[in-house]
């Protein structure tokens, strides 16, 4: 976890800043001999484990011995370069490596690389609008309330384009959660309203890099979350002026970037 | 959703014959023009929005002029390929398709096509193990217990391996699922305890298909989720001959698949 120092708000009061520990999410290079096969995005730890739990999942090994050694890449100061290096005479079908796999932009590589490559492709948000903090408490329950009974009960993600006023104009649900952040993406491009510059993008659960990165993509300036958002998430939101609320729920909510969109009572304790 | 007969098993009856509704998860294959350029497990439904939205999300389209048309392929029976038609000279940078971009073995392409591909790489699981219904049921708190509390606070995925007395072995968290699994998975094979054939898989969220591709991976014959599986999960467990059960919690469990490993309490009424 890593912590960090973010605004807390509780209906009636002050914003307080306040110690708050994040997940960690952080990219990872996963190589075979000196061959880049993947880059997933991870918790830190346990590195060799994933390395190699890919590598079975995706049928390239299955034996003990077929692996000499696995080690962190020594050039890569943040850790985020992990080397499985083959037994002699270990023959591995790489056209096997079809799903998943994928070469990123940020295979440089940390979080901070990662965050530079996309916001070489999206600049920052500089947009000033503003939103009433109690608008966004409210936004949560909207998703929630308009989301299927089935959606609800058998846990399908939410997302939900809202207008600075707290309307719902779009709610899309899917399996994956990124799914449903690009179903309301394309929906606003479909229907010519992009960029969404004065919205909010609301997500069911937890904000991941993918999902600010998505956001911005769509030019929107705020996202609420109902759930933690990652390190990388927040490292991202700060780097692209975006405003990110999460464990939005009831009368609280916890802000981890870009407080100054946020319009808080004037007077807390009369209202 | 998708209709299903399931299992139900509640401590202290029989199990009984139950119809239960499965959040749908299908493959999509999404195309610019000719060329395919991803493919997303989803939830089908405003399939051309989520075209559309990827390729905002890459960066690669930006204003609604640029794209013609989004349409279903027509040669595909099971809609899951679409097609995004640019406008005459649209350039787009294909370049930029770095991140997420990976060539589906399944290109063919429906939930039953994905199956087959990863059924020819990874054999049905014969093994006739066993394992005690009651023994099941207090996997996923045992699971809990042994997370940090960091990790059951602020939502950590968490995947455990158990053996079939229900003692857990290797636990681990990480932001993303699959990350978990693949990390259970890497600890049994760099110990050299692969295949893993007398075990279970618990995982502490909802059982996807690309899990329970893992678990085909490391040989695992029985896996337990804490919430729901989907509908191509419960398929490619009943293909691959995986015992699969899912909202174990409490003194409840469904069984999804291969319920002849579990044996129940055989006087249910005087236990």
């Amino acid at each position: 976890m890593k912590a960090s120092l973010i605004w807390r708000w509780e209906k009636g009061s002050r914003p307080r800043r306040w110690p708050d520990e994040l997940a960690r999410e952080e990219p990872l290079e996963i190589r075979v001999d000196d061959r880049a096969v993947a880059v997933t995005m991870r918790t830190p730890g346990h590195d060799e484990e994933l390395a190699a739990g890919f590598l079975v999942s995706e049928g390239l090994i299955q034996r003990r011995e077929q692996v000499v050694n696995t080690a962190t890449h020594p050039r890569n100061a943040d850790r985020n370069v992990i080397g499985v290096f083959l037994a002699d005479g270990v023959q591995i079908d790489f056209q096997r490596l079809t799903r998943h796999t994928f070469v990123s932009s940020s295979c440089g590589l940390c979080g901070k690389a990662s965050i530079e490559s996309v916001r070489r492709q999206f600049p920052p948000i500089r947009r000033p609008v503003r939103v009433q903090a109690e608008t966004m408490l409210a936004l949560p329950e909207t998703l929630r309330r308009s989301q299927t009974t089935f959606a609800r009960t058998g846990g399908l993600h939410a997302a939900g384009l809202f207008d600075l006023d707290g309307n719902l104009l779009v709610l899309r649900e899917d399996i994956g959660r990124h799914n449903a952040v690009d179903k309301v993406l394309g929906c606003g491009f479909l229907d010519g309203r992009l960029p969404l510059d004065r919205h909010i993008l609301v997500v069911s659960g937890r904000a991941s890099f993918e999902i600010m990165q998505k956001a911005l993509a769509g030019r929107l300036p705020i996202v609420v979350a109902v759930s933690a958002p990652s390190s990388l998430a927040v490292e991202f939101a700060k780097a692209s002026r975006q405003t990110l609320a999460g464990f939005v729920r009831g009368e609280r909510m916890n802000i981890y970037a870009g407080h100054k969109r946020i319009v808080f009572p004037k007077n807390p304790g009369s209202t």
